[in-house]
């Protein structure tokens, strides 16, 4: 088959399928001696390695006849009566039963999930700009529109969102707004929170306008100094909310266990999806989760890696402030999670940049990685969770000298 | 939310999805004294849990940074190499390397993926008729036209086949037709393999129309009496052929690892497709299986499995002889894998009949749910691979006694 006929054979979404950039620079960040402050994987040491283990064997041996089968495409009710008890740990949540659950392969196939089940290229779909770039991925396989909101450092920016919805339904498009998608925890990529006030007055506006949240929060766990405010869900309840949690953060990501909790009639509709997308998730792996959450605190397992990650961030800070703050940078302090947002002074352009990152053998992702729009931008995403703290130190100050040649370079 | 602003709220898609028959059907199938002749779920006393369970210690402690982290989209490179031998043994394919590999959350999000690469809803795809229930729900998501081709005892209908092919070419639109999605080997549901001959034409009429053959193939190692004939991807290669397989039916499904096997470009596209849908498929569950196969021969190991399985269909086929022959019902012997495919007389309606076998405790798939216009239908599918031998036997006389009540009440 010739080139042109097999573009030909493409689908729409075949045709518009790109390499993501991140997946590009995690090849490179692997390079011997190179320091990546690129991808959001956890630090494995932080993994229950020894527990897992043991509980693998366990489960195999014992459980195989469920484990090693196909199970239902909503998942092992063992772990659905664990997640129950762990959302009211979490989240105070309590009028949530197994109908509103469905466990995904990852929380991306729950964002993959919601895209198919609610967004046509007819459809609009709010985001935070910057924006979780899987979620971006995920949505834009159905092709809607995307309106995007600025962020601010306490959050989405409500007096913007309430012009956009005043405007759409003006024009009487309201009813082709799906859903509003927010990260209100340690946000991914710009590391900010949502505030308790903005999340009411998201709530207020999607209720006016009759829309959904979908309330993404893999970070929330991960607090360093205080916890963050209330669910948006645990606030406005499932007939306006539906929460994407993940236990790759809290225990490990090679398990691919995300979940979407929502009301029934949402949930309904995604076990189908998911049903025609993989049929099922592994049961072995959401039953060892089953037995971990059973033998184990897992709220008091995580204590020591959120110590770990908080002194990589203080590491990044002081690091960033020796180096960077002279160079006119500027970023934020995020209170929990993985990721921290920087913006060097304008006329910089951080996916040129790259180059001289390759060579200097330290990475970040560029902004523009975040927008749905991926002009050229100043800022870009800094990831603290996988280096150690003295290549933490180390990576910055090559960063440093990374800005430093590009400023020469570019005279600015 | 009301549930009219919910509905609109939908996707086509979401507006689209319906329950599947079968995931029903499986819920009475577990009703206590139930016999099930319905899913394709494997026995799990072929299971190797004593060696899985080893080994998945084994991978956890020793691996963890592997296989408890996120991989790449692509795979476990260590299964590839074990697969690539495997694909050498099972087939005598003996030109792929790692770019013409992607491992998926089983074979059906493979399915999934090409239907969303190649497929619109201004694409042709052709099916056999009857056809994998699980490839239908896929590539329905994409809402192609489906073309389908009867199915006879030696495979697709050719002669039937060029003629729609002629005629597309006719009309002009023959470079819509994305793909021919075939079973060849102990077909899903209706039990029949493609002989030699029908294998090589239909690659010529592949050759002649320019289009993609997607080989679906994961019974090929349940062969009961002789191997079936030779691989369509062994004899087209790589240009033409999109070959399946999956770990599900040789080794466990529950470890969820499917595998698809293609040229470099579409494998590059797939993986793009894939980190959207789910990023990686659990490292956990590769490097498991990838530690079996250095450890065991996999070929070696079904052997048991397979004589399982043999004397299962020789079990329901004796069955079927002394009940239902008398009753006017047809049925294929099929040469290996899970299932065959039973006709009525004209006149019964499998799926009205299912009331009937609840209240009999015996459960079976109608024909109509593997069509794609799922009119009344006077066939099923029955799967011999779950129940125990004596279970058969009492199962097909259940059968027996539900056609007769049906019969009766029906007046045939």
């Amino acid at each position: 088959m010739t080139a042109e006929v097999f573009e030909m054979k493409l689908s729409k979404i075949g045709r518009n399928l790109k390499s993501s950039l991140i997946r590009d620079l995690l090849r490179y960040a692997t390079l011997p001696g190179a320091i990546s402050f690129g991808g959001g994987a956890p630090d494995p040491e932080t993994f229950p390695r020894k527990e897992l283990s043991e509980l693998a064997k366990e489960v195999i041996e014992e459980d195989y006849d469920f484990v090693l089968q196909y199970i239902p495409t909503e998942g092992d009710v063992e772990l659905k009566k664990e997640f129950i008890k762990l959302l009211k740990d979490i989240y105070g949540i309590d009028d949530v039963n197994e109908d509103n659950l469905l466990f995904t392969t990852g929380s991306q196939q729950a964002l993959d999930i919601l895209g198919r089940i609610f967004l046509d290229d007819e459809s609009y779909v709010i985001v935070e700009r910057p924006s979780y770039l899987g979620a971006l991925n995920a949505f834009y396989t159905a092709f809607p529109k995307f309106i995007t909101i600025p962020l601010e450092s306490d959050g989405i920016d409500i007096n913007y969102l309430e012009g956009v919805l005043k405007d759409l339904d003006r024009r009487g498009e309201i009813d082709k707004l799906k859903f509003i998608y927010v990260v209100p925890n340690f946000h991914n990529p710009a590391g900010v929170t949502m505030s308790l006030e903005k999340r009411k007055a998201l709530i207020e506006l999607a209720e006016e306008y009759d829309v959904f949240i979908v309330e993404d929060d893999p970070y929330g766990a991960l607090a360093f100094d205080e916890n963050p405010p209330e669910s948006i869900f645990k606030m406005a309840g499932k007939d306006r909310v539906i929460l994407l949690n993940t236990f790759s953060k809290i225990l490990a990501p090679g398990l691919r266990l995300g979940v979407i909790i929502a009301d029934k009639d949402i949930v309904r509709k995604a076990v189908m999806a998911k049903q025609s997308a993989d049929l099922c998730s592994s049961g072995l792996t959401q039953r060892l989760v089953a037995r971990f959450l059973q033998r184990y605190d897992i709220m008091d397992y995580i204590k020591p890696t959120v110590e770990v990650y908080k002194k990589k961030r203080d590491a990044m800070i002081e690091a960033l402030e020796r180096h960077l703050r002279p160079l006119g940078a500027r970023w934020n302090k995020p209170g929990g999670g993985l990721f921290l947002w920087m913006e060097l002074p304008q006329g910089y352009d951080t996916m040129e940049m790259l180059d001289i990152a390759k060579e200097k053998l330290v990475f970040y992702i560029p902004g523009s990685a975040f927008l749905v729009e991926s002009n050229g931008c100043h800022s870009m995403r800094l990831s603290f969770c996988l280096p150690p703290v003295e290549k933490i130190y180390e990576g910055v100050e090559r960063l440093a000298d990374v800005v430093k040649i590009y400023k020469e370079k570019k005279g600015l």
